[in-house]
């Protein structure tokens, strides 16, 4: 379908001798199609000419030799959102882009998150409070729906959309934000008719809880026991159902997070009858197994306690081959920022909890690039241009930030990365985020980022952040379908 | 995969001030991934710079509102290829690249086909007699391999693959052209450990016989009988075979000119399991059906027929759904020019022949763009990135011409396609190839190409052709992969 | 999986010469795998002996040349069921077991509905008045479960079970009916550790609530927008649903009147990976079709409103296909007696009232078995043998009948039927059940059962009603599968 | 479909008081559809009563407690078949019918094998000599049509089908045997026609040349390589093409000795489009695996050398599914005897020969029930009914034997098996074949044969086998289908 366009950033450059802000030489340019030699001449925050031996720049950085893709842009994230206490999240929205900028991402879509009862317009505000002027990258916000009553659908959400808030994710497990399948047309004929893009958390709810309550019975509350609690089957029936109900509505639909064969398969029978589903992967799906929860008696799985669970090596061949033959056409990192060893985190006060009171997720937003690069491109499981369409053009598609962002053409914001070219080992110190720990400690990469330019400024320099707070700019993004007037 | 590069142009532009050959201003540049507006600045047949308000050009041409996309590379297509008296290719390189030309494709890759217990490279050898210098347009040859002896495989394959012949054509079906599937495992096996990209097509020969023989028993003979002789199922087979034997050889393989659901099923199956299969579909797919074949007592279906012949509606719907959904990565027309009332053709000296005696094939190199343009961009069934990547950016990839061609990008050959915006009803008057009919006459489309350029050379200007015979170059290809040098 | 056997009849014969009650000379007695010319001996109501040139009995019937089945099993048939008013139900255990026992049919098991909020051992205590000694042929109990209290799950049902109510019905629709996906699982588990049968209406009750909404908006009112309101994709989604529930309980199921290849390819799939889904399809899916329902304007289509909706000539041809390959082991009536003219039918008062708001159900108990026995065994599509396991064998086998009903075998219950060879037109005037009309009204039979035999006595003789009120035993079950002990 | 009658064994009872040759007490009869309890009456070899406390016989079995099943009809299995020296088959009829009858079987359909060149009819007056008066069970021909030449097509097969050998095999592997697709046409053709049914070897021939050829190129000569010469894809390849062929011929048609998943799919794809193929399976997909070919430098895995090789115990898993689920119609031997150690065996004169010169097959007449038997219904993985289907009623039914073999019906053969209840370890000294070795050497069975019976003649008392050479018939079959005499 064809995608309507975001604003372009107004900065526009001349052209016409003018020095450029900066001039990035001899780089390998790649986009979701193409690869190619070129100069990048960048002027105001935008690219303003591709060419090669191009006139000079205030700044100029020779990548000679070196692959430059558009910045990163992780389309699901979670920052700084409201939870029940204790519950936090470690990263705001300063440490979180510190760190997304650091590996190479330059736009993030975290959650606006209505909590029930409250207005969704109150939950938007209240989230542009907390991001105040922290970030140090572009951003913009994703909506969650967990309470579609008639003053929502019919006034707020058609009037945020209208805003720039063209997307919203809704779920069918967590009692707090559940919706119910008649909620979730609901829901789904909004976007339908108001161009927007809904995302779905697909995992059964009735289920989970009903395992759940079997294990505990029997005394199961180590943290391996979340992988029971929500089996593929769990996912796959969810799955199922949210493709059943936007088949009904005939409105396209994002599942998020897919974690193994029984939600793809689902996706491909989609597909192949017509049904326009999008599908997200996250590096978890790919680099960590249930296994990594640990065994009975052991506690620091619940570091890897993230929904849908990791699955086995199995499952990770099916992620793969989905990135590889276009069944996924978004990585995101699902970042959701939550500290081991902390009052407000995965063992609270130093205590043990059972499975089921652990914070769901697991830190990814600076090693999402890193990693698909290293272990995608460089092995040669991907071409590059599959990563950009994955990690940047396809995000920024589907979410209404094309052309601004998602590629680097003319006119497009000068987001990019000059990848490095050395191996490098991951360590949570090293890393900028705020949480204690990453699941990927120690895993060796083949590449990170040398840079990472931001609207023309470098904000990673390969060796420290140098970026500032207040650099990031929210974006109100454009619906990325039509709008349908006349329906019947 | 990574593809490989194929050589570039060698004639690079300074991009420091002189003049550029041609501007091309306020273009709305269309690329596999992007959209964008920018002035295309070409000096010596390539792309040099983009950019907007660039510096001015020997010639400028403006583009303001127009979409441009890179020329169309037509990577099926037969000219003036030796066949078995009468019959006879109506175009031979002049008019077809003419034709091909002003409808929009700038490169094309016709067959140099081995007769039985010819040399390979004899065939190539006289296909260059052939081609002279009479292509408009940039060419390629594939290769037909009909007789895979020792010394083919062991030297005359090898070595033409390193030279720029990376790509070969095997038949399942026609008597003499067909392989054995013993034959077909050698051939494929020689495309995996040489980097060459296999096509295939998919019948199985001895059905059609079967069938050929019992409709004619029972005195069916007309045109229409051609379909009921290769029904879906003969199809689907062959298909299937020939997934299977590319399975075993662990090769990519390309299906040419898949009809309809039943051979689409095996390919979903196949990318489903990890196998890399691509596929191809034309233009008689989507637009034509069984029913263009006329009925008993009718002779005039004769123009429409091909092989494998087209389907029914329900299966051009399914084609189109594999276009929409990323199954075919190809469309090209195989045009096979075959005049109707002509002594070589399909009406033999004004006689009607039994429908196993008509030549196969349907003239299309000239209405390819602008029917998907048109019916499939237009309408918004398939984005415009989407256009390119199926006409042009793909072939160009798996066949090694990228990224010389199949794109706009610095360094790229300046081939492009500026679209009209005008409604056209195709006419065969119109047209420029050497055929006496089009299947598509009176079809209205809404755009028509404005301008064709060719290496920087205006060839069509949207009324009349202005290219010239001996303005196209030969391309050797590069190896779409990687050789395998280490096998066990 | 084996078969737990049920009690038999404990009126067993010697043998030994003493005449027998009835001898059925030269049968062509038909199993549901064998096809065999035999006499068959019965005493007290038993199948004593078969054989050629049997000793004398006390009646004797000569069969000679005619096909003899065993008598229908109809598992799937609402008599007399409290509803809320003004509904009610026309038949009652008196009109409904005669018009059962004239079209052949010899044991019956209706529900026994717990209201929400009510004992469970009451309803089947209230149904117990409500059959009293009303029943001419055997009958047994389904429950279904609408509230499933800790008081139902932990010590209702596994009394029920225990004393032969060894099957029940849940619902994923109606609102006076439906389980959540938590008691549904609660409810599978109890079947499962019981060894009972669980059975299940799918269909997405949120779904057709939204469209009934939604059409009923637009003023879409008409009896025709009952299907709309309950297009396939709710069954399917409700399909895929039921079964995960299932497969993570690891309990067989049995999927009622599936109406169609959605919900069929569904049911295929589990079968392939291992999960024991049993499914149930009804006349209504083969004979009619969505435009029985009418036109806009029309309103007697609601005779032919029942759920799910009949589809179309396609679906029918699926379900006949899984009749043929062995998808479904159970065809029953789904008989649910609604008048049409009648205050408590489907035009209640003469009024026309909206698509939502008509009884569900269609008359089927008396034309089931002829209508598949002479549109599927007489015209060769399916074999007696299959028509045998379909209506008899299979439901008696699956709900804890057999060996005493399902079957003629020594031992086995003489419920048989003698079928005629005559053609017969249907015409609700010559039908035994309270309702006003059939569907079926002029459809042409090639055959109707010549004597319906219950345990021993004619029931029926081709002409007449000749069975009496009363002669019809309650049958407690036992239970299908083996009961779990040891679960972990 | 219905299945056309076998003629009926003449010899017939009056069942008016003559004592009965042998009447077997208490027995608990099963059939492919029902289990009960029964004395079984048999006079002239049939079975002519069925009843408790029956009249005396002038023998008597009491079979208290005990399992009575039909004689096993085993529809594939190899004896005496000619070969090229020096290959000789180790079984004749007398010591193959011993061996069946020993383990339970009454009725084989071994092969009359056409060689290229020879007459059919020829083929069979061989085959008929070579039968001799040597069989102790009763016996039948299938055609293996290695040849079809007109003469073949038009006038020998037509005639052998109405003489009684209505079903052929043909072959898709063995240079010997192999047919091409037109040929498989012409044969499939003539089976439609006359209602015989062919039975398919469904692997690539050109596949295993290729594979086989590479393999040993690189030394690999060891039997297990005939595993990787012969791999999935190969038979999966050849079932979809067998099924196609089918599919356009429109006939049904038998896939003998289907080994795992891949071809296990293709049959239920083709099954869901309502495609009538059958399917067979044998004991050594179920109970050997590919290791047990051995490890390189070992020989003696060539005892387990068959076609298709066994798979891995993934696909072993899936074979059982087929059976449970009803994929699979027939479950036989694929008996073919050499002896390992022998000259014309598996180790020729004591020599290790290369993997593709190791003679194909497996014994397996006499372990074949107790097998499936011990580890299918007694585990509780199958019911008996499914037991008596796949290897007694379906082969009947299928190769026109029923209502003659396959049952324990009134005026069917008294064929039979008694069940003993013991535990049995298998070694090749118990058995009875005139074969070296079994691939089953020390695997314990929960229970072997008591007795079987031959047309009311004990052949194997559970100790010795009691038979006599001469007593087994040739049975002439009739026309599974019905013959279609107005084609068009």
């Amino acid at each position: 379908m064809p995608f309507k366009s975001a604003p372009l950033n107004p900065h526009q450059n001349d052209g016409t001798g003018t020095a450029f802000d900066l001039v990035i030489r001899n780089a390998k340019l790649c986009t979701a199609a193409d690869v190619f030699e070129t100069d990048i001449a960048i002027k105001d925050g935008v690219v303003v000419c591709l060419g090669k031996k191009l006139a000079k720049g205030t700044r100029e950085i020779d990548a000679k030799g070196r692959t430059v893709t558009p910045g990163g842009v992780d389309a699901h994230c979670h920052l700084d959102q409201p939870l029940a206490p204790p519950a936090r999240m470690a990263d705001d929205f300063e440490t979180g882009t510190r760190s997304a900028a650091c590996g190479g991402t330059t736009t993030i879509i975290p959650f606006a998150a209505q909590e029930k009862g409250q207005s969704l317009i109150a939950a938007v505000e209240d989230y542009h409070q907390r991001a105040g002027d922290l970030s140090c990258i572009d951003y913009s916000f994703h909506l969650i729906v967990s309470d579609p009553t008639p003053e929502v659908l019919d006034r707020e959400l058609p009037e945020l959309i209208a805003k720039g808030y063209s997307s919203f994710k809704i779920y069918m497990t967590y009692d707090d934000l559940k919706l119910d399948d008649g909620q979730i047309l609901d829901v789904l004929d909004i976007a339908r008719r108001h161009g927007a893009l809904p995302m779905i958390h697909a995992e059964n709810s009735d289920c989970i809880k009903w395992l759940t309550k079997r294990l505990k019975a029997r005394g199961h509350t180590a943290p391996r026991y979340h992988a029971d609690a929500r089996p593929a089957i769990v996912e796959r029936e969810a799955a199922h159902r949210a493709i059943s109900l936007a088949e009904l509505v005939d409105v396209q639909l994002l599942i998020v997070h897919v974690s193994g064969i029984e939600a793809i398969e689902q996706i491909q029978m989609a597909k192949a009858r017509g049904v326009n589903i999008h599908a997200e992967t996250c590096p978890q799906y790919l680099f960590l197994t249930a296994a990594d929860l640990g065994l009975d008696g052991e506690y620091e799985g619940a570091q890897c306690v993230c929904s849908p669970p990791p699955r086995d090596p199995e499952n990770q061949k099916h992620v793969w081959r989905g990135l590889e033959n276009g069944l996924f056409s978004v990585f995101s990192s699902d970042h959701a920022p939550f500290k081991y060893d902390d009052a407000a985190g995965k063992k609270p006060n130093g205590c043990e909890v059972d499975f089921d009171h652990i914070p769901n997720g697991i830190p990814g937003l600076e090693t999402r690039l890193p990693l698909l690069y290293s272990e995608g491109v460089l092995t040669g499981r991907i071409p590059v241009t599959r990563f950009v369409e994955l990690t940047s053009t396809n995000p920024a598609k589907l979410y209404g930030l094309y052309p601004r962002k998602g590629t680097l053409a003319i006119g497009s914001d000068a987001d990019l990365v000059i990848w490095g070219d050395q191996p490098v080992t991951i360590t949570n110190d090293a890393l900028h985020h705020a949480v204690d720990y990453t699941p990927y400690e120690g895993r060796v990469l083949g590449a990170w980022p040398a840079y990472t330019v931001s609207r023309g400024e470098v904000v990673w320099d390969g060796k420290q952040y140098t970026g500032r707070k207040g650099h990031g700019e929210f974006i109100a993004r454009s619906r990325p379908f039509q709008e349908i007037t006349d329906d019947q």
